[in-house]
C-alpha cells in the first residue's frame, strides 16, 4: 500500500525523532492570506516600516502562521489517527518567520502512556521548526491521544514527561534587535501599555466573526495539514467537517487586537486546550484574562502572560468553566501564552 | 476600558486630525487576492510588462484595492457608530501603489452638522492614504451619519463643507512617465478607444458574480476593515452579514471589463452612493454610462467619466432610479468616477 | 455593442492564430492561493531549497497552476459560447514558470468539422502559454464544441488535426539542470521511488475534499477565466453554477500526493475528459492508475504516465466506466499524464 494510513500507537518510540514531509517557502502571499483569513491588527506583523522602527528587518509572518506551518507539517506523522488532540506545553518562538523563509519541521517522542482500555494511549511529541539555516525558530511540546492498531501490541513502559506548567519569563527569547523605545502606539491602534494592565484583569474583545466552510478549509490546507476530518463532509457520521482548531486559536488571537493591540509577539506558549469542537456556522467571540507580567531586557520590552478563551456568540460574560471544574459547552479554546508588550 | 468603542457624532471636532492606525505593506499576496476576490483582468494591473510599456515601473495595485487599504483603516475611528455610509466627493489617486509600499492614513475633520432629531450628525472627513515616503497616494472625502452617545451634548455649529460636484478634468493627476502610446489593444482586452465611447452611451457589462460569505468576508478582512456588521451574524436582528460597500464597488468594477476593458486607471472619485444593501446570495451585475470625456497632457492618454452602476440581477435593463427620484431596490451602487483611457 | 459576445463556430478559420488577451504575471500570492486552495504538497512547488537541490533556482509555481492561467487568457475567444469542453492532446510543460514571470496566451485554429444538425461544430486548437521572455512554457491541442451563431453560415471543410494518443516519452521536455540524484525521500513525504511503481498498478488516494462555491469561484478568478456559468447563479435553469473543470483537476491532482508524493513534476498531457459535471456540496476523492513508465535523460530523473480519475465520495472503487463502455454518473474526471519522478 502506498498511502499513508498514519502511525498508531504501538508504532511510537521513545526517543525517536521523526522528520517532517514537505518544507515550506513562505512570501507575502501567506501574509496576504493570513490577514484575509483573520481580523488581525498587529502593526507589527502589518508594516514593514513598524517592524523597523521595533529594529527588526521587516515585518515577520504572524506568530501563529509559523506555528501553523510548523503543526501542519507534523499531522501526517502525529495526529492523523488521533482521537484527540490533548495538550501544548513548553512553547516558545525563537526566531520570527520572514518572507522568503523555508520551514521544515521534526519532532522526538518524549513521552508515552496507553490507556488502561488498552485501545489506545497519548503519545508526547517536543516538535521544532527549522529554518533553511537550520535554526530552531518555534520549538513546543504537544500530546495526542492516538489508537493502537493492533490491539494486542506490548504496552510501552509509561513515559510520562515532567512539563513545566508555565514557561519561565526568564527563558523566554526575544528577537534580537527588538526595541519598544520609540513605539508609536497611534499607529499600533491602542494607547495602553504594559503597565496599564493589572494581573487578574479580563478583557471582552466585543467583536465576533461568524465562521465559513470555505475559510477554514483555506486556511487548513494553506498550512498542509492533511487531517480528513477537516475537509471531508463524508468522514464523520453527521456529515460536518471539524474546524481546525488552530484555526480558532488564530480568530481569537486576532479579534483580541481590541483591548491587546500591544501585545505585538506571541513569544510562549504555555498551555492550550481545545474545550468543544467548532463548526461552520459558529459565531467566535473572545475573552482575555492577564495572567502574570515580567520585564525582558530588551528596551521598552516588556512580557505579559495571557489567557485568550474562545467562546461562542451567546456565552456569558466570562465564561470558562462549570462547577463541575469542566468546560462550559460553549467555550471553545482555553490558551494560555506569553506575548510582549511596550512597557 | 480597553476596547475601543468607537467615537461619537460629539467627539469629532472641525479641524481635527485624526492619524488611523496599523499601516500596511502590500505585496503580490494582496495583488492575487483581488485577483481571486473579483473577475478583475485590466491589463496595467495583471502584467509588470504591459505596465512597464505604459511607462510604469511595475503593475501596480489595484486603484480600489488601494482604496480599500486605506478606507479600512478610517473605520475605527470614523464609521464604527455609522448609522448609514452617506457619500464620496473628490477623490483622487495621486500616486500609483507598487508591492513592498506600506500605507497609513489619516483624516481630517472637514464638517459636522447635528440632525434635527438631536440623536445623530453628519460628519465630514477628507481622508488621506500615505505611503512610506509620505506622499499622499489617495485623497477623498468621505461622509457618514453618527450616532451621538450622550443626547445631552451640545449641538455644533454647523459647518458643511463646499464640495465640488465633481473633480475638474484639469485636476486629475495622471501618474508620471504614464504614455498610452504604445498601447496593445490586444494584449488589453478590447479594441475600443477613448475615441470610440460617446457621452451618454450606456454599456450593459453582461456578466454576473453570485456573491458568497466566506469572500465578502475575506476581502473586508485584508483591508481591516473592523466593522461588526460585516462578520458577526449575530449583530443584526435578521441575522444577516451586511456586504461591505466597497466589496460591491470592486465587484462591479471588474465586472465592467466587458465593455470598458481600455478605462485602465482610476484617477478621480466623483460620487458615489450604496444605494441598497446587500447580502450573500445577490447575483450583482453591473452597467455603466459614460457622462464625460477630457484630453490630458500624457501622451496617448483620455480621461473618461463614468457612472458605474451596481444591480442585482433581473433589474431591468439600465435601471437606476424611480419616477420618486429614489433608487430603485435592485440599484446597489451609483459611483461616479474618472478613469484613463487610450486615445 | 462594446461587450464581447464570445466568437461562434463560423467565426474561426483554419490556421488563424488568436492572441488572447490580458498578460498575467504571478508572485508568491498565487502560490500561497494555489496552496490554500488545494491541498497541494509536492516538496519541489512547496520549498525554494528543496527546488535548489532539484538543480531549480527556486520552487516554482505549480505546474495546474501554470496551466490555468494559460487557459484562463483563451476562455473569452474559444470557448465562451461552448456546448462543450470535449478534450485535450499533446499537451507539454517546456519550462517551469516562477514567481516574477509574465504569462501570455496564443491559439492556433488547427480544426473545424461542423456537426451533423449544422447548429454547431468543434474547434480545434493549439494553445501556448508564453513567459516574458518569449519562450513557449506551454504548449496543449484543446478541442470544443461551439455553437453557431447563424445557421446559414457556410460549412467549412471539415479539417481534424491527427493527434498523437499520447506524448512520445521521447518528447518530453526536461526542465534544464533537474536532478533528482540527492532527492530527499523523507523531506518529500513517501519512499516510493519510479522504480516501486508496476505499470497496471492503481491507488486509492483515499483522502477527500467537499467542495465550495466560494473556493471554485476564487481559484477560478485567480485565472481569469471570464465563462459565466461559473460564477453566475442565475445563468442555469437550475441555478447552479457549474465548477471549472480545472478545480477538479487541481483537487484532484493535490489529493493523489497520498500514493504520489514523488510524482512531483507533470511534463505531458496526454488526454482529458471531464466525465460529468461538478457542482458545490460534491466531495471529491481520487485513484490513479499507472499506464507506462519510461527513463529519461536528466540525472535520477525517470517518467510515469498516470490515469487521474476524480469521483464522488462513495463511488465504487477504481470506478471508470460502465459496460455500455460510458463513464459513470459518479466519475468527475479521467485524466492521462506524465510526470517526472525519482529513480
Amino acid at each position: 500500500m502506498k498511502t499513508n494510513p498514519g502511525r498508531f500507537f504501538e508504532d511510537y518510540r521513545i526517543g525517536e525523532v521523526i522528520h517532517h514531509a514537505v518544507p515550506r517557502t513562505v512570501s507575502g502571499g501567506e501574509r496576504a492570506l493570513y490577514h484575509a483569513l483573520y481580523p488581525a491588527r498587529g502593526a507589527l506583523y502589518s508594516s514593514d516600516e513598524f517592524a523597523r522602527a521595533s529594529g527588526l528587518p521587516a515585518a515577520p509572518i504572524d506568530d501563529l502562521a509559523a506555528f501553523h506551518v510548523v503543526f501542519g507539517k507534523t499531522v501526517p506523522d502525529i495526529s492523523l489517527n488521533a482521537v484527540a488532540n490533548l495538550g501544548y506545553a513548553e512553547g516558545r518562538w525563537l526566531d520570527p518567520v520572514y518572507p522568503g523563509d523555508t520551514l521544515r519541521s521534526q519532532s522526538t517522542v518524549i513521552g508515552l502512556k496507553e490507556n488502561s482500555n488498552g485501545a489506545s494511549g497519548n503519545v508526547y511529541v517536543r516538535t521544532q521548526g527549522l529554518n533553511q539555516h537550520g535554526h530552531v525558530v518555534l520549538d513546543y511540546v504537544r500530546w495526542v491521544m492516538v489508537r493502537k492498531n493492533r490491539l494486542d501490541a506490548p504496552t510501552p513502559d509509561p513515559v510520562v514527561p515532567d512539563l513545566q506548567k508555565v514557561v519561565p519569563a526568564a527563558d523566554l527569547v526575544i528577537p534580537k534587535g527588538l526595541t519598544f523605545s520609540n513605539y508609536d502606539f497611534t499607529l499600533a491602534g491602542e494607547p495602553h501599555r504594559w503597565g496599564d494592565y493589572a494581573i487578574g484583569e479580563k478583557i471582552d474583545h466585543v467583536d465576533g466573526v461568524t465562521v465559513e466552510e470555505a475559510e477554514h478549509m483555506l486556511a487548513t490546507r494553506l498550512w498542509q495539514n492533511t487531517a480528513k476530518v477537516h475537509f471531508d463532509a463524508t468522514f464523520r457520521e453527521d456529515g460536518r467537517r471539524l474546524i481546525y482548531g488552530g484555526h480558532v486559536i488564530s480568530m481569537a488571537r486576532a479579534l483580541s487586537f481590541n483591548g491587546l493591540a500591544n501585545a505585538q509577539m506571541i513569544v510562549a506558549l504555555n498551555a492550550g486546550a481545545h474545550a468543544n469542537p467548532c463548526f461552520s456556522g459558529t459565531t467566535i467571540k473572545a475573552w482575555s484574562e492577564v495572567l502574570d507580567k515580567a520585564e525582558t531586557s530588551a528596551p521598552g520590552v516588556g512580557a505579559i502572560r495571557l489567557r485568550l478563551v474562545a467562546v461562542k456568540a451567546g456565552a456569558a460574560p466570562f465564561a470558562l468553566k462549570g462547577a463541575d471544574g469542566k468546560y462550559l459547552p460553549e467555550v471553545l479554546l482555553d490558551l494560555d501564552y506569553w506575548a510582549l508588550m511596550p512597557i
